[in-house]
């Protein structure tokens, strides 16, 4: 297990009442860490910085080995190759459509095949395309004219934001034009009052945050790719992350938007208003789109205000019975100020240790638990925590833990959960899966894998936002292999199914997945969801190739 | 001014001190009421018990004085008769129908027009249909069945739900069939862990709320007509309540809904998952529309933990600009348990204390504000409201105050606000406006309307849900006026679109409102609408007349 364990592991309840105590534990965590808890890390949560390319979604029709390091771009595979995909018989883009593009946003329209590279692959690396074209409008109105255009010319249009999407949503498929939002990046207004944010879409998330913070207020959704992503992109992607257990999904925050349509028409409902019963929600449908309806250009989104006090406990459970029993049990006396309830099994907890030499001072137990409080009064919340934790330990449901209340002490531990996607990439070829299930179901699914793959799989673990039953289930094996992602799949996705989970808990379906939808959604909804496609998008410009099967 | 105030008006923060001593302000005040604090009176907000009708929505064709008490069934005036509508081309009931509906759910056909007369009268007696069938399903395949009979017929359907509707939604306006939900009331499974609920559409909010306090939980919607209300009529409206400001609105609360379109297909969007990125959120369209996009059969929410402990302020302010202050401070230092903020002006409470003979601890200030916290610790609430309050009161920004601890104190300070609405009714004709503006815009609409009216209104007062940006804009007058209502609108419309507010906060449109649409959306998303109506509905034979203008 590497390094041993800092604190000493020790069951009795009694070590949780001096909170000072607690807090010494970590200086000495923290301590031994040294320089491995690099800056940056809580930005990069789920995102693997090196992670191998992987082909899930349909079966790539080329199976070459993809567990080497991440290829550069020039290395990545084209995705209409690698996957088989037939374009579709939209326009190609021609030197009088450049000209236009020059004539209505003069030195804002790409076309150098150097400066394009990095806009046609995914971050993951996994997913290519060969985009000539890439148009960066400043406002609504240009993204109408361009939309207008590319309607009347049956231009197909790849809507882009920071490009960090883990489902090869946002880049193309073949020679769509990138439409970027990097440029529609102006904050609108700030009610304090209300705490009601409206900006342009292309408002980089963490800079939305720091503004806010200014002002005693955050944003209420956090990711792992703030720092590039675009709040737009957020939306069309209906983005979960990290704060989605205190302050709920988008669909509930985000107030109104500004859309323009494939037809280049703009349709305003960037209401500010927390209650409007005034005709259907039309803003919900782009919510999770995924550019595939409509192009977001503007969000007004509901701000909650800056918790002054933030804690962190990290624990040991003996069972993923005493996780979902501790989970109870917190959220009955944390209430209000509980903000995450994250678990990981202790195969991560080795890798962790293993590959990137953290160290956890809390060992040696099957699960790990890192629950996090968010409040208005240190004193009060501590004093809460408190309680929690010494029920916790007299009724046996941790055996070992520690808390941290400074924020850098918070990030120490938050590493030790948020550096599993790092940890797993060194530890070979890594099949990945974002799972929504049943909260008591969540680690069945971990357990079944792993009994049906056997020795043929490296390793099996399972992690995730326990409070959001989303389930982060992961094998590892020496390289990658025909047989054993036939093993996994549909294996994982059946599975899923028959407990009426989701097999794309929060990074949507993009291009990879978007032919598993039926594991998740009946016929009729999928139907349904065609039907909607052509009403808004009649002849299939918008981010052709994604979300949706094709009708046929 | 009435009853003198129990408690004498003291300016210094001192007073807010010694919690017992506060508490102790209760007891008086209550003791005074006496009786006048009925039971159920929490159960009634909003809801005019003696409401005169108001023809709100477009002009009714005969402008009969409305501002007697109440009229039974029999007296209100037949919609179609009232606003000169003309009956839709739709097949007319005949015995053959009904033989069908009998044979496939024998017993739970109505056809008897006594017992008809209820379900074709709105709560407010305002609208009245001539329907001559009403059905009882209790499943899901017995809606399926209807729908597709009705859709093959051409037959029009009006689902009903508690009818407790405000918008004149929930009855027919001719004679389309009732589809009633009321036998629809099984609770199908609840999940401890995930504090997931999924039932029928007919369970109504009160039995759920008992069923979910027993067990710890809550629903997280709370409203007046609770005692009557369907869940599925509260999500096909999108209601708001009291609670919102504290859980969000049903966009964020119910994960999965079950509907049955027109041609009777069903939709199976129940999933009791908290993050699922699979495709567009279908169960968006029907949340809020208000039954014309199909029949909401069940429903999947999420629920939040009961409060231990609850406590209620109500303070004086001395200008609405304090008002405001007053809650950007208390939501900064109450933070995670603030659960309500509502206000009232000097108006209210006269009409309250003259017409209810309520008294008032706090008296002589121009505002009143209503503040409510939930939470997990009573000593930490009680201490994070006294220090709010001390500071609120140091700053000037509050000038009195008192505060209650137990039940029944908080249903006495409540009933302050809450039957605003009741004493409205006996100050004469009553015009109701439930008007969503930024918070700051709030009650500038109310000195306007004042200053516009003069006096030809009797009174002109604002109270609402200031936590939400919700006004309920209220104007007396000895009676009815073609002249008084020409001067209030479209003036109030015109003024609310003007701030870019919403004309129904939380009532919808139903059948009263939706000619007015116009002033909270614009052209593209009526038309946009009007389309997603067509596509799921394109024989309109659901909820028809309702929400949307007709296309022509």
């Amino acid at each position: 297990m590497g390094v041993p364990p800092v604190v000493p592991r020790c069951a009795v309840w009694r070590r949780w009442a001096p909170l000072g105590w607690l807090t010494g534990c970590h200086r000495s965590a923290s301590a031994q860490q040294g320089g491995t808890n690099a800056p940056g890390v809580l930005r990069q949560r789920e995102l693997p910085r090196s992670a191998a390319p992987r082909p899930c979604g349909w079966r790539p029709r080329s199976r070459r080995a993809l567990h080497a390091a991440a290829p550069s771009w020039q290395e990545v595979m084209l995705t209409s190759e690698r996957y088989g995909v037939r374009r579709l018989p939209f326009s190609r883009v021609s030197d009088g459509d450049v000209a236009f593009f020059e004539r209505i946003m003069p030195g804002r329209v790409i076309t150098n095949a150097e400066e394009l590279k990095p806009f046609n692959v995914d971050w993951l690396k996994s997913v290519r395309g060969c985009s000539k074209l890439m148009l960066k409008p400043q406002t609504t109105a240009e993204v109408s004219q361009v939309l207008r255009y590319c309607y009347e010319r049956n231009l197909a249009v790849n809507p882009q934001g920071g490009n960090t999407g883990l489902a090869g949503g946002s880049v193309p498929v073949f020679d769509e034009i990138i439409l970027s939002t990097v440029l529609m990046n102006r904050i609108t207004s700030f009610d304090k009052v209300s705490g009601i944010l409206v900006c342009q879409a292309g408002c980089i998330l963490e800079k939305l945050s720091e503004y806010l913070e200014e002002q005693g207020f955050i944003m209420p959704l956090d990711l792992g790719a703030k720092g590039s992503c675009h709040i737009g992109g957020n939306v069309a992607t209906n983005a979960g992350g990290l704060r989605l257990l205190r302050y709920g999904s988008l669909r509930g925050t985000v107030l109104g938007l500004e859309v323009v349509l494939a037809d280049g028409s703009a349709l305003d409902c960037l209401a500010s208003l927390r209650k409007d019963n005034t005709g259907y929600d039309l803003k919900q449908l782009f919510i999770g789109s995924e550019g595939t309806l409509g192009v977001i250009t503007a969000v007004s989104i509901l701000c909650p205000q800056k918790p002054k006090a933030v804690n962190l406990a990290f624990l040991g459970c003996q069972s993923f019975a005493k996780v979902l029993e501790t989970f109870t049990t917190c959220r009955a006396m944390l209430g209000e100020i509980l903000s995450a309830y994250e678990f990981m099994d202790e195969k991560c907890m080795e890798l962790v240790e293993r590959h990137l030499k953290l160290s956890s001072p809390v060992t040696d137990s099957p699960f790990y638990v890192l629950i996090e409080t968010s409040g208005s009064n240190s004193t009060h919340d501590e004093e809460k925590l408190n309680n929690f934790l010494e029920q916790a330990m007299a009724s046996g449901l941790v055996t070992d833990g520690t808390v941290a209340t400074d924020e850098k002490k918070i990030k120490t531990l938050w590493s030790l959960r948020e550096r599993i996607t790092e940890a797993l990439t060194h530890d070979g070829y890594v099949y990945k899966y974002d799972i929504s299930l049943p909260v008591g179901k969540l680690y069945d699914l971990v357990t079944d894998t792993r009994a049906r793959l056997g020795p043929s799989a490296k390793n099996v673990m399972g992690y995730g936002h326990l409070g959001d039953g989303n389930l982060h289930l992961n094998i590892t094996a020496e390289s990658y292999s025909h047989s054993l992602l036939d093993a996994i799949e549909p294996f994982v996705y059946e599975w899923t199914a028959r407990y009426n989970g989701s097999i794309s808990a929060e990074h949507g379906l993009g291009f990879k997945k978007k032919q598993f939808i039926q594991y998740s959604k009946s016929k009729e909804a999928i139907l349904l969801m065609q039907h909607f496609k052509a009403m808004l998008d009649p002849k299939g410009i918008l981010n052709p190739y994604k979300m949706l099967p094709s009708s046929s």
